[in-house]
């Protein structure tokens, strides 16, 4: 695969800066030979106004054609074959067969929308027609449905190069809300995320979308710029608290603020609760060692504190869980700075007197080796500030509790997560139901008896959750949901027909469901 | 009507403070009697986790017994008589028809949300089932509703004294969505907010609400401590760019940001087109000098900018228009600071060189008198700040375009609006179609052959817009739309039947509509 390293500016490539970034060989650390050019000031300015210029060509489009054009990139992107996955592979030294994996969910999530932008109901089409006799005053007819923001920015994740990034759920929401895209390459994956766009380029020409659509800038710093101007409307991020933090004070102090969804910080708290604890604390300690650690850990909905009441099975449990987390191997991260990020983690856990280590080898060398920590729940109850931090990488922590009034103020002192867990049987359920509208405040998505590192992406799916997990608890940035963050209603007074977008014609023209009069209906008027 | 001027905290009244404030008769400036006691920063405190206590409690209700609070706030505001409608002429010089009609508007929109609470859209409940035969992965069941996002400060309006303040649109949304409120009573109409909050208060007794569901604090500077506190989870404001945008500011830089859904400035501009000048420009005039000087022009959506294209129809019209608005009698602002306000802005428009006095006596004395301005269209072009900034009283600008090529060029310059207007004929229509994707991009709500000053209370409003018409385009503040700013989506990964919100039961014990596997659907599971 040819590797041009150029920025993606309005259907053209452009290298007009001097500056020249690399990426790595996540295994060896070797800089790879492809050259990436920073994109300059104008550039990142070029960058913004392709996607302003096509913004009004994108939205007006049927949303059929936005559904091809979807469905287009998804072939592009299932036909990037095994050289392709190499480079994946070689810059996140991740395994081959979860970039097939990651692969076909990526273009899944865009058939998914296309579905979506069929189905007509991210419209929110609204009428409520004239009442010409209404005492005291009449009411004219009114209409409203919902169109994209303008331009996006979306910030690529280093932990899913694909689902996550160049064509991933934030791209693919904002394309069907009929937004384009400035996408900021990740410098972890800048082959992978070339690759990528140049499958969506092929796609936007095969569908005849407008040149700037898609648009993509590589290199350090530049996605400042990209946040701060006026023609972008809203961003989309995953990352780092610190990351999406910075992005969401620079977007809130623009001359026109704009909103950002970050996905950020979550520790994913996991309860066993004790029946099933007495009924298979041995399988649960098995198991969750694997979701600690599956991946490298390197997971927003990684489990990062595990919380049980004292007991003796709570005792034995941790005894076996230290055992299955002591015999998991080093895996190597996804870039240096990620093992660095680790070990910090690592250190301040080490160095927090109410913090003991229960399992794992020294971390040391080029790879993460997987710990146990249990941290004591006056951390929780008195709101320290280390728990609350996700440790990215391999490792979790464990606090017992003494009794169920204690769990819960326990529970009430984490900040916001993407994912809260019950490992429970019926027994506990029953016992236990209280905690349920706890964790419905905690987090975004509620698990019982799984592990939340899978993700699935559907309709019901809320990959989102209260600060620090997202900027804005009000969205998702996986499932369908995810479109209604770059979307916005506009009302219609007193229109003529003619003058209407086709999801408010009278004679429905699109046969979707619109709430008319107060009534649910797919009928014409 | 006894006027206590205590703070209300959790269902009881408190007077900690010793700073007294008073508002006064908007006609004659005097203070009234009242004395308002300002809230201290513990009774600030106090009122924020009074609502927090009553989180838990007041979301956990089903939506119909939040549905019978609505209307029982709706019954008691109905039976609020002349002796309340005398008291808020008193403190914002409207007259008491118009009051009267603002009682039934705001009674009526707390009846509108009770309905969208039986109705069950609100929940955006879906549903993907579990797929245990599914390759290469089996997909659990997953499932997904909305609730209230958690305590919600809300800062009402001084020229909708009922319908957009006390009891008005942010505070039954929250309301509605499961969020008890924090009101800040407007320092304009605190003996009118008082009597409002007392009907809240009894509507909440007789439903058997928690007792911190409605709280209300009085005094100045007393809103930032509210913002900041860390129950707090969501803002809703109307008011100036200013107040609006420091409130903004201030969430965003919490340790925990908040959204802010801030209702600001907007002069709605008003396309008269040709055609519609020929047929009917001096009918147009009158109606406009009429839509302009309403209420004394104390309208978010008031006409601040009439734009035509020159020809001898549209100078025939600034006549007519020029005489219609000559012709305005005086009226008295709601208060001091409003007409201050007023006349800061008529100073500023008269300082200008490119625009121009067109109609209006000198501006003295107590009341607003009436004013037409013209601008040169180069300020609209070149992005002069002053005809972007509402000039909250009973004047307008008018702008002259050369051609219908510069009237396209004049929007794009526009900030973001409420609303946008064509006062058209058919023709018209025909000829200037491609204005509306233009003004699609500018505002909340397109209107035609109407004035933008009339504001429905239904499901296809949208009273909102593109910065600074308000702080979030993807929100509204009138209309059952406007719940969905404080509900968050949550969902339930393998969940049992008896662990679920009832809107997610198979059994579908509401009877509400549910997208399930992608189809919108009645039925039980």
């Amino acid at each position: 695969m040819r590797i041009e390293g150029k920025n993606y500016i309005a259907g053209t490539r452009s290298s007009a800066g001097t500056v020249v970034v690399h990426s790595v060989d996540a295994t060896t650390g070797e800089a790879l030979s492809y050259d990436f050019f920073q994109a300059t000031p104008e550039e990142v300015n070029a960058a913004a106004e392709a996607a302003a210029a096509a913004y009004p060509v994108y939205r007006a489009l049927p949303a059929t054609r936005r559904a091809e054009f979807l469905e287009a990139i998804a072939a592009e992107i299932d036909a990037l074959g095994d050289d392709f996955v190499a480079i994946v592979c070689r810059e996140t030294a991740l395994p081959a067969a979860r970039i097939q994996g990651e692969r076909g969910r990526t273009s899944g999530q865009m058939r998914l929308f296309a579905q979506v932008l069929r189905r007509g109901d991210f419209y929110g089409a609204r009428i409520d027609r004239a009442l010409p006799e209404r005492k005291p005053l009449p009411r004219v007819d009114l209409r409203q449905c919902r169109l994209g923001v303008g331009p996006v920015a979306v910030f690529g994740a280093s932990n899913f190069p694909l689902a996550f990034s160049t064509a991933g759920g934030d791209t693919a929401a904002a394309l069907a809300a009929g937004c384009p895209v400035v996408f900021k390459a990740h410098s972890g994956h800048m082959a992978t995320a070339e690759c990528v766009a140049d499958a969506i380029v092929r796609a936007a020409e095969k569908t005849g979308m407008p040149a700037g659509v898609f648009n993509m800038i590589y290199g350090n710093g530049v996605g400042e710029a990209l946040v701060k101007h006026p023609a972008i409307q809203a961003v989309g991020f995953t990352g780092s608290l610190k990351g999406g933090r910075a992005l969401c004070d620079m977007a809130a102090a623009r001359p026109q603020p704009i909103p950002v969804f970050a996905e950020m910080s979550s520790i994913n708290p996991v309860l066993v609760l004790p029946e099933a604890l007495k009924q298979r604390g041995a399988a649960i300690a098995k198991e969750l060692s694997g979701s600690v650690t599956m991946g490298c850990g390197q997971f927003c909905t990684n489990p990062g504190l595990i919380v049980g009441l004292r007991s003796a099975e709570f005792s034995a449990f941790l005894e076996a869980f230290a055992a299955a987390m002591a015999d998991q191997g080093p895996q190597t991260m996804l870039n240096p700075g990620t093992l660095k990020s680790y070990e910090k983690g690592l250190a301040a856990l080490h160095a927090h007197p109410k913090v003991k280590h229960l399992a794992g080898q020294q971390q040391e060398g080029n790879q993460a080796r997987p710990q146990l920590f249990q941290a004591d729940v006056s951390l929780l109850l008195e709101g320290d500030e280390l728990l609350q931090e996700e440790v990215f990488g391999p490792t979790t922590v464990v606090v017992e509790v003494a009794d169920p009034a204690e769990l819960v103020r326990a529970l009430h002192g984490l900040h916001g997560q993407l994912t809260a867990t019950l490992l429970a049987e019926p027994a506990d359920l029953t016992a236990f139901a209280a905690l349920v509208p706890v964790l419905e405040q905690k987090a975004g998505r509620l698990l019982l008896n799984g592990y939340p590192t899978g993700v699935e992406v559907c309709d019901a799916m809320v990959h989102g959750g209260p600060y620090p997990a997202t900027s804005d608890a009000r969205g998702t940035s996986v499932g369908t949901l995810a479109i209604d963050r770059f979307l916005r209603p506009v009302c219609y007074q007193n229109y003529p027909d003619a003058l209407l977008p086709d999801a408010l014609k009278n004679a429905n023209p699109l046969g979707i469901q619109r709430l008319v009069d107060g009534q649910p209906s797919r009928e014409a008027l």
